[in-house]
């Protein structure tokens, strides 16, 4: 019924004639229905074996959680004999590489955050001294401008068979531009890449939030911890999810002071001391009330800077006149207070998400203008 | 250089040779490096068109931005003059279908948001049309058991060929138990399933939270609202992630009232009433200070139930005697205050997110307890 390990040989036969690399990802978890490893010992004719230091890492992993190793957990220190062990400093699956007809393979888990750990360290120096060129690339990440808008602005350097080549992605409001140049070696890729990515970077301004692979929040700490300054946050609608974007980064408590979750109204006028009479005028959402929010956080947690958001996410409690995805989001500090009107499209998940990107370049564009 | 519209093309021939039906997803976006439109074009034998129904679409979704149309987003609006059009409500790619040697193709965009909504909306109800067998599957999902533990405790379940057959996957601490029967029709599928399904809810017992594809956070939404009570939050090292996840759940102002996020020893005291001394004495990460914290944040944000988190998330931080992922959880109602001591192994990002998951499921175990 499935697709069992008989299809899955045969995709690796059909493979290895297509490729000289394959990454196989997945199924060489602890139960039954992990096959990628038996798979992958009939593909290369080759019997399972124990690797005594995949059992050291079952045991390290085991004593840290302070469990014991269960039989059906030391088939994941089973590779076949032929292969090579990758270790898996992250989990209980030893991962492999072998090569068969004419292609390398390397087996993974497929949990995301191991498999991309073990194809960092392991995998891609290996690939990087297989390829007979070097390729350079950059991610340039970008708010504010639509993808399309970034299509016609760098519209010259973009489609098949250009060295380099530009090619844009969207996720959740960042538009990243992956400039990749190739060349005979990384000088000469290097050479390439630099005019591409300095021409980009000089067409799309200020929307560029990074080139090194950080996210929106990190540029955001580290301005912070840059400037010195202070900040807490007032969320109603984005309900923590700022809060929490920033504290996932390393370091965050040198900036981040504390956050407030303002979600019912009494919450808003208790915590953070927006007049009841404010709320029934103007209504929760609203310019005023996200500036007196912010007022209130800044103050009453005594830091320098206070965001505060405050929105419809839906699905319920849009009217005509304040529809779903109207968010209102506000930026204090000792001189000023302003706020921005935003209308986000689409659902609850879509519309918080799009919130706090919005309220995190606000920070960004703040302190960049402040330096 | 790049895999190109001609390479797609010879893997698209590949598909139709081996699949009756084929998803194809991403590269339909508006900019030249989108080119899975023009392969399929090519692949058809067939122009690219128009199609009023998604122009309309687009101007739908940028009135509703403010923003008027650029010429590369009509290009989003064309398929091939064989296809169908399948319509794309959350965004500006319009997808399609056709039959081409012998293979039904469904072209989806790359955005997960869009394409798992067009797959259930468009594709899904076509591939049930067309199936000759009835599947039936379920998915029972699992806080609080290892997954070599419910493997050995479900194996006679396991493996190849077993109809229904059952398989696990692992995904940051809730491990998914899906069991998937197939008949000549629903009600064989269904008689098949059941009675597997209910020896599984048996043998894995109240750790299972879930059979009808809820998470964990929207489970205990809605034994909140079942019960009447309120909810507060205090977070410390979860920096507003509990908060933030029980909120993305529509209807969460039925019982959510705020959330604190104390992130400095500052804001314990000064928010929640946590004695200055108590923190010097024990330590911010201490099962003193946790229900301290709950304590504080359930009388004065007046609710019925407060949930506190103090931990060490790292990477700095960390002692001999208070280790990196050492976190307490204390929850509090009106007669009692407990608090759990718990020790995760990863990096900040994996032990915040199973600090969440434990959370959660306190709230889940109390809230069921109660009942």
């Amino acid at each position: 019924m499935a697709f069992g390990l008989a299809d899955i040989v045969e995709v690796l036969h059909g493979v290895s004639a297509r490729a000289q690399v394959a990454v196989v990802s997945g199924g060489i978890g602890p139960t039954p229905d992990d096959v990628t490893r038996a798979a992958m010992a009939a593909f290369s004719g080759s019997e399972l074996v124990e690797i005594p230091g995949a059992v050291e890492n079952l045991h390290v992993i085991f004593g840290r959680l302070g469990r014991s190793i269960s039989p059906s957990n030391l088939i994941q220190a089973r590779i076949p004999q032929c292969a090579r062990h990758i270790p898996n400093a992250g989990g209980t699956a030893a991962g492999f590489s072998l090569e068969q007809i004419g292609c390398r393979f390397y087996v993974l888990p497929g949990v995301p955050a191991e498999m991309m750990q073990m194809f960092r360290d392991s995998v891609l120096p290996e690939l990087e001294q297989l390829s007979t060129c070097a390729g350079m690339s950059c991610d340039v990440q970008v708010y504010g401008l639509g993808e399309s808008v970034i299509g016609e602005l760098l519209a010259e350097f973009m489609g098949e068979d250009k060295n380099p080549e530009v090619a844009t992605q969207a996720r959740a409001g960042v538009i990243t531009v992956r400039i990749t140049a190739v060349g005979e070696d990384e000088d000469e890729a290097r050479r390439r890449l630099a005019p591409v990515q300095e021409e980009v970077l000089k067409r799309l301004g200020p929307a560029v939030f990074d080139t090194q692979g950080r996210s929106l929040q990190a540029v955001v700490a580290e301005l912070f911890l840059q400037a010195g300054l202070t900040l807490a946050v007032a969320e109603s609608c984005t309900g923590g999810e700022i809060a929490a974007r920033l504290t996932d980064i390393p370091g965050s408590s040198g900036f981040f002071i504390e956050g407030g979750i303002t979600y019912s109204n009494e919450a808003k006028t208790r915590r953070l001391g927006v007049p009841e009479e404010m709320i029934a005028v103007h209504g929760a959402v609203s310019a005023e009330v996200a500036r007196a929010m912010a007022n209130g956080m800044r103050k009453s947690a005594r830091v320098d800077v206070a965001l505060a958001v405050t929105g419809i996410a839906g699905p319920g409690g849009g009217t005509a006149e304040k529809p779903i995805g109207l968010v209102y989001i506000a930026l204090a500090d000792a001189d000023d207070t302003c706020a921005e009107e935003c209308r986000f499209v689409g659902n609850r998940v879509k519309i918080r998400s799009r919130a706090l990107k919005r309220a995190l370049n606000m920070l960004r564009t703040y302190l960049i203008k402040r330096k």
